[in-house]
């Protein structure tokens, strides 16, 4: 299967697993801005779990649980993101966000709630041995928590209040922490999974996922907010340094350029079976939404 | 050990874990704000965990991080409840909560972010095997997302929208979510740890956090603010239906007084070795804060 279509069927395979996880709960609001919440978006985070699972000759429903989570997890971190006392968003892939549709109480929830799913995934018995799935937790734990995820937030904020704007090398580590954490362990969990050395997969990871951030930061420029479905030049309007601000639209795209070549190299030691982990990286930084 | 030194013995080492945790992370204000978050407090769940573990003749150090978790979970819990958007309280443990002395962004993330190192600690390998590791990781999800915690804070800001007052039966069921559901994950733990059953535990922890809720809700009417560390009259003043409220402030007590021999009851099958558990359940109902 092509990348296109690899990436639509994980995304399908993935809805399906999380709306299941949210079967018999609670008939609450809360519930309902979770599945809400779950809905849509690329899952680009599914498919390098499921691809790096095949990579591995793990078949999907050993690995799915672990796509699930990974969803679950970036959901909350996106509800969180947008509520008003952090990035103050109303619109998120083309629909209002969590608190604009039901309130902030109710966002601030489902976001914690969706935190434990994401967890609670991990332990699925279809993973594999206990020993795996404790990998998977404190692997998660460390990609999400203060030496990853909250701390490139930690980071955002810090640097709206700097009174300077950020260094490449500021903006670098930040986005390694706030996108770059996540995507790695997205990438590394089918080797986990499968027993295998994950070191190349975590190398692919990195360089995508830095250039998956500098197409985020062109597209805040270029984008148009009816295709990429959330309000774009918020990064300009608030005088944030990107690295489109840093190096220029065109250096920015050498930039993400020379990062898929990256990530194509770090894959060489798999031989075949890399095609669609190599045109997703290529995917990151055409796409347009 | 008598009770009294042991809580505050479990407290001083539950501490001591969790400032382990967090060293050599990011000089960062969301790391000095879940420092903070983890002060203080009387640390009974820590307890229930270190004390249910003596009982099983798991040494402390061999159940430390589990205690240490369902503390981090709990500060979790109390820093988003005190949010603007929840509770909005400016005071906790005497001192100003998190979003009043750092700011709203700061709080949602350092409570993210304990959340994570609550599972991240349960994947400590002093736990014991992988198995036990990932039964302590699902058991805290389950007490902790929308089956547990989550729904009892659902419940609880649904009743305040709902046009009339809580029965009995519902107040119950939102406080078994709300609290019971973590004390009784805590009281379990170190069954979980030994491979023993944790049923008589379990009933123990349902009895116990019921008694737990309707001493907070005696408190919250004939409490003082200094004693407590926290607002007091709220509850009333919010016109919220509490134990107090539907039962009476006699009532309440001559309830909490027959929890507590439900909990001492539910003990029973162990012999000795049970006396500290027994003072905590008799120490619930009759703390001033």
């Amino acid at each position: 299967m092509r990348f296109p279509e690899r990436l639509a069927a994980d995304a399908a395979l993935c809805e399906a697993r999380l709306l299941r996880a949210l079967e018999d709960r609670a008939d609450q609001p809360v519930t309902h801005a979770m599945r809400y919440a779950l809905r849509g978006g690329k899952r680009l985070r599914a498919f390098l779990v499921l691809e790096g699972a095949r990579l591995h000759g793990v078949p999907e429903a050993r690995a799915l649980s672990a796509a699930a989570a990974v969803e679950a997890l970036h959901a909350y971190s996106l509800v969180h993101d947008d509520l008003p006392a952090m990035d103050d968003d109303d619109l998120r892939r083309g629909q209002p966000t969590v608190h604009v549709k039901w309130d902030e109480a109710t966002a601030v929830l489902a976001g914690d709630a969706l935190q434990t799913l994401a967890f609670e995934l991990l332990t699925d018995p279809a993973l594999g041995s206990a020993e795996v799935r404790v990998a998977l937790v404190a692997g998660l734990a460390k990609a999400s928590g203060i030496d990853g995820m909250v701390l490139g937030q930690a980071l955002d904020i810090a640097a709206e209040t700097a009174g300077r704007s950020l260094t490449l090398e500021e903006i670098t580590a930040l986005q390694a922490g706030k996108t770059g954490a996540l995507i790695s362990f997205a990438a590394e969990a089918g080797a986990v999974i499968a027993g295998a050395d994950p070191a190349p997969l975590r190398r692919y990871a990195a360089a995508l996922g830095l250039a998956f951030q500098i197409a985020d930061d062109i597209l805040d420029v270029t984008g148009d907010e009816a295709v990429t479905g959330k309000r774009v030049g918020k990064d300009a309007d608030a005088g944030k340094a990107t690295f489109v601000s840093l190096l220029g639209l065109e250096g920015a795209r050498v930039r993400a350029a020379d990062l898929v070549r990256e990530a194509e190299a770090a894959l060489a030691g798999y031989g075949n079976g890399t095609a669609n982990l190599i045109a997703a990286a290529r995917f990151v930084i055409a796409r347009d939404n």
